[in-house]
């Protein structure tokens, strides 16, 4: 198959529509949808409403090779999607006795016991075929007609998942198969796109044109999307690494993961591989380094401990900073940041300290030390450097920026003293 | 007008199709239509197709009283919103001066010469208004066939805003005049919706028909949202004090905040009130409560220490968590979690601190210690109190389940401590 298939989706309540929650369900089928290959043409979200859900499927199956829906497949009386398709696809209802057995056994784990209406979960058009779902009472639901397949999901986030990566992704594989796209995420800090589009040079020339390479910027820096469309997956995997590899080396020292990888993995990654500590001397994030730290399941062989030194007070009683450099430089300057650095590094005895002075906001700026102010420290037995750096946003920007700037600082000061 | 009017929300580009983005703008729009009075029925995201934007437009403006575009509004050829709309209404291009001089005040200001392209972002259809864009290049435009409303906005989250709440709001409260809705969020914790309920007892007795009360659930807590509509708008602020006045009562001192007060803000207010301060000694949340607390403007007036103790030396080393109390009982235990609290108040000086200790996991669980186990701890010169909970969920879910616990039981510790 040549061209792309089309993928619609369709999202069953008022949650959303009345702004509770964010449809982050249809995103998350859009990534998968994009990586199989489909090409996603419509997201949209209808009330609870019969005639809206059943005029609305009718259309879209008719006009995209796949329609994916959520919600509306719970117990209560809200819940009304398969009684809408029932009447759309007609049949008659059959029990799915492998999704009875499931709910019979998450009622028996729960000890509650099973209600009709809980048994009717299991019940399912006879004009459709049950996707099981392990992980939820309400299973999956799959119409073929014409074609053209329609999917019916829980809008329980985890249930969806399930039924998204376990029965779906399979067939939507053999739907579309001979026809395959490839991906991968480059992150890059610290360089701006432009900068980044100037070193990178002219597309043309090293693109293939059933590739795509999109620049996203973020506060965070540049992610650089490589995607290839085509017929035999060996020859785009091989394409995808050698655009990779180009990509990566053109970035230099900005390029730090691919994927999902954080920068605060690819520091906890370098001070594994070589076997080194870090303790951290946080005053502006206030515990959002420590945090992003200690997200990373395992850093607890790396990461000793952290100081939250908020008050002068604590600068000085924790980490050791002199009472004069306070006075006649002020906590957020240069000597202080230095100073918490050295003295977290030396009172954990970690090989690397970093540390973070600033002014978050909305008050405390004045015109020598404006709000967004931040000075970074970074120190090992051998030496201290410290970066003053000012941001912009509101409070909470401030810091994530600052964390986010802390964590590259010292990603580069490793990689520098491993002579990476 | 006795009917709830009909809305409708487009947005226009790939980003949100691909998964790239999620759609916020969406979630923020549908907020404020349902605060002025309408029902949102549709939101749509279609590609930069300008068939597909020409046909759904069209559509919708016949279905619903007001239809909302975001996106496709910029300078470059993908932008193609503008094009399409003056193909369906007709008219021709007219420039829109008070635009134009915006455009060049901003170009201006960043020391850049106007374009003819961004010249152009000033022109809109003779057959639509202008909404002018105090805050970016692009205008909104206003267009109205049979009665039916149609506002275009840039995608850009900060001139959407900017557009809807300045210009579009006084538009739609003209044309829902008559018409009101007042509404109100009450955040509660630590106790189960269904408990919740039977709390308040039966709804009919205490909401009037006009009325409706929402049981939103989330991990942290149960939030209760009343919303009346009506034509007497002083009247319904007047029910609405009583509605909230009685689940407040109902609900004790589960109910911590309205609208979107976090518990870290409530937190704080108690503790500025009383004019006491705060330490606190983090193990698994590594930094999360310092963050959390931090991001609160003003918090380093009580908030003055934080201990990010992950390795058991640096309990001992920055705590005074005695040897033989790790060593008989576990990192993770309650005497470790009450000398935590302890020695994080007595070492920084504070009126009161928290502490927190357990496994994060997915590694480091046992039969007897499995992962999600914390022990939190409150103390004050008087007394300190330790209390267990079993979380579930993964890492950064345990993380951000226990830090909401702790700030409650902080909370409650603190009330109870005042008297309140």
């Amino acid at each position: 198959m040549d061209r792309d298939l089309t993928a619609a989706l369709i999202t069953i309540g008022d949650e959303i529509l009345i702004g509770q929650i964010v449809n982050t369900n249809a995103t998350h089928l859009s990534i998968r949808l994009t990586e199989l290959g489909y090409s996603v043409k419509r997201i949209l979200s209808v009330s609870d409403d019969p005639v809206d859900i059943k005029r609305t499927v009718d259309q879209y199956l008719n006009e995209f090779d796949v329609v994916i829906t959520t919600g509306g497949l719970g117990p209560t009386h809200d819940d009304i999607t398969k009684v809408v398709l029932m009447d759309l696809f007609g049949g008659e209802w059959v029990r799915s006795n492998e999704q009875f057995s499931i709910i019979r056994q998450i009622f028996e784990k729960r000890g509650r016991t099973v209600t009709k209406t809980n048994e009717m979960q299991a019940d399912i058009p006879s004009t459709s075929k049950a996707l099981i779902n392990e992980v939820g009472t309400a299973p999956g639901l799959w119409f073929n007609r014409n074609g053209h397949d329609l999917f019916v999901l829980p809008g329980v986030p985890k249930e969806m998942k399930f039924l998204m990566d376990e029965r779906i992704t399979p067939i939507l594989k053999e739907k579309n198969s001979g026809r395959f796209i490839v991906q991968r995420t480059l992150r890059t800090t610290n360089i701006a796109e432009s900068t980044l589009a100037d070193q990178i040079g002219p597309v043309a020339e090293f693109l293939p044109s059933h590739a795509t390479l999109a620049f996203l910027p973020s506060f965070s820096g540049v992610r650089l999307r490589v995607m290839l469309k085509g017929n035999d997956k060996l020859t785009l995997e091989k394409e995808l690494d050698q655009i990779c590899s180009f990509l990566i080396e053109k970035s230099g020292t900005h390029f730090y993961g691919t994927g999902d990888e954080d920068l605060e993995e690819a520091v906890l990654a370098l001070l594994k591989a070589s076997n080194k500590t870090l303790s951290v001397a946080e005053s502006i994030t206030g515990g959002l380094i420590g945090d992003k730290i200690t997200n990373i399941s395992g850093a607890s062989s790396v990461f000793m401990a952290g100081f939250i030194t908020y008050s002068n007070a604590s600068k000085t009683h924790f980490l050791g900073v002199k009472p004069e450099t306070l006075a006649s430089n002020g906590a957020v300057s240069e000597p202080v940041a230095a100073e918490m650095a050295e003295g977290a590094r030396q009172r954990s005895g970690t090989d690397y300290a970093l540390s973070i002075t600033g002014i978050a906001g909305p008050t405390g700026g004045s015109e020598t030390k404006p709000v967004g102010l931040v000075f970074i420290g970074v120190s090992s037995a051998e030496k201290t450097e410290v970066r003053k750096i000012h941001f912009s946003g509101d409070r909470k920007m401030i810091k994530e920026r600052a964390s986010f700037s802390a964590l590259n600082l010292l990603r580069e000061f490793i990689q520098q003293d491993l002579k990476l």
